[in-house]
């Protein structure tokens, strides 16, 4: 086995948009290393795939696995091979979200979508590959110092988190409830499958890399649970509240769409207020696990207090 | 960790259409726990889970995994977990592969196809969930006496097989391919992709799951290629002499659709000699693997000698 490379301990003194900065530039290369090269057979999908993966998004799903593994001092090589799988996942998700056969979104991250620019079988299999590269790319981290045992549970995690039960499951009810009206719970419930999941899985991922105790762990997951809502609570105040052009996608399209959302459920005040209530529960649980969580609450606060 | 399932070795005097009964039914049963029943949300999603994998299909890559397993004297649950796990793999290819941006296929094992029974999004999120539901399959091997760093690798085989450099990449390949013609290594190239890839990873997780030396997972990688070749090369002839009935889809459609296949470039009569003398390979590959490996050559054979 090769050595594990060096395990870090957040730096606290770092700025946070210096730690985004450094960690966005980290996974972007981990992920330019991961995707074949371009020139690579079959060309057209290689392209597509690096089209579909680089140079663009929040990474949000990889910061949480870097703030995670930071907080259980995992290695960087390990945080960077989970870090892309659960990228990869998210960005096959919206490859095949944007088909027209979904949503048929034309723009996204201010570029055309993957079917716009490449055709949309190939922007079929672009997503297939991802899918099958994130684990792939799980897998991996066995080579990077984290044991066997915990990869195992890392795939079974991420296999939940993705499927009929999580995020492709949300997906499914999101598209039953196209000019329905849901219970709060019921929204929630979509949302927690949606999107929760794979942030859940970004940090349970991230930690897995390192040592947590058991109740670290329920902490983790409460924090992770928190922070899920809110995000999906935020994008659909900024859905309504945003431009286009801070988004880098159609504004107001989920409204358009006759897709329930919290602003449509609960209206604005209140959803402000739920997302304020969430922020403080992912509060309460960085605090419990102390100051090496840093990270994981510097990203509940973005997540919140964000304008795209 | 629960009690490994009894290991089984071959028992060369069940008459091979027994075993392959026994072993439909197998994995027919394991399947049908694996995938979440129809009445769990969501509901309209996991009803197609199910018409899409159970109830049909020759269930080639499951009966190579059993049959490798078998002569690694690997534990029968196990077993179940990695022949689920390129089922599901297989099953989730054919739901996209039919889709209309692709081959725009109706008719599947004498059935109304996924999408044309649920429509196109569903068809999409059905093959999305049941990959994802492959790879939480196979780390459920870990759960059935195998080995957490062996379970790893299985995964690392799968992600390969499925991805850019296998299945998804052959599709691909395909794709391009269309009113084009190839040279015989370019063919084989994509065959080995699309068709080989996870016909070698079946062979290859079925052995994982049990005890092989290293020269042993040599002959079984030359008997799975050779098979794997041998597959498409059948299926090719298949598609210009068989009927609709019998293969339970449109005869003759890839050459209508402007496919390369082996026939068109090397003729029928060169196929089938081509069939043939991969045949062979496969049985050398046999015969120096010994009597444990029975059923691997019984599969070779019917390989070859189908009639659909």
């Amino acid at each position: 086995m090769p050595m594990p490379s060096m395990a870090t301990t957040p730096d606290t003194a770092e700025p946070f948009d210096a730690w985004i900065a450094r960690r966005g530039a980290q996974v972007e290369q981990a992920l330019d290393r991961l995707l074949p090269p371009a020139d690579t057979a079959p060309v057209r999908l290689h392209e597509a795939m690096r089209y579909a993966v680089l140079g663009g998004g929040k990474r949000v799903r990889p910061l949480l696995v870097y703030a995670a593994g930071e907080f259980a001092g995992a290695p960087q090589a390990a945080l960077d091979a989970a870090a892309c799988a659960l990228e990869c996942v998210h960005a096959y998700s919206l490859v095949h979200d944007d088909l027209p056969c979904m949503d048929d979104d034309v723009l996204r991250r201010g570029k055309p979508t993957v079917h716009v620019a490449f055709g949309e079988a190939t922007a079929m299999l672009v997503g297939d590959a991802l899918q099958a590269l994130a684990f792939a790319s799980t897998a991996a981290a066995a080579d990077h110092g984290v044991a066997a045992s915990a990869v195992v549970a890392m795939v079974a995690r991420l296999g939940h988190a993705a499927g009929s039960l999580g995020m492709a499951g949300g997906q499914a009810i999101d598209l039953d409830a196209v000019g329905t009206t849901l219970e709060p719970a019921a929204l929630r419930d979509m949302h927690q499958r949606k999107t929760g999941a794979l942030l859940g899985a970004s940090v349970a991922l991230g930690a897995a890399c390192g040592r947590s105790t058991e109740a670290e762990r329920v902490l983790l997951e409460r924090y992770a649970e928190a922070i899920g809502l809110a995000f999906q609570v935020v994008d659909d105040i900024l859905d309504v509240v945003g431009d286009a052009a801070a988004l880098g996608k159609t504004a107001g399209k989920d409204a358009d769409h006759g897709k329930p959302t919290y602003v449509s459920v609960l209206g604005l005040e209140a959803s402000r207020a739920l997302a304020d209530s969430l922020l403080r529960q992912a509060r309460e649980a960085v605090t419990a696990l102390g100051p090496r969580a840093v990270r994981l609450g510097d990203i509940a606060e973005l997540i919140v207090t964000r304008h795209s």
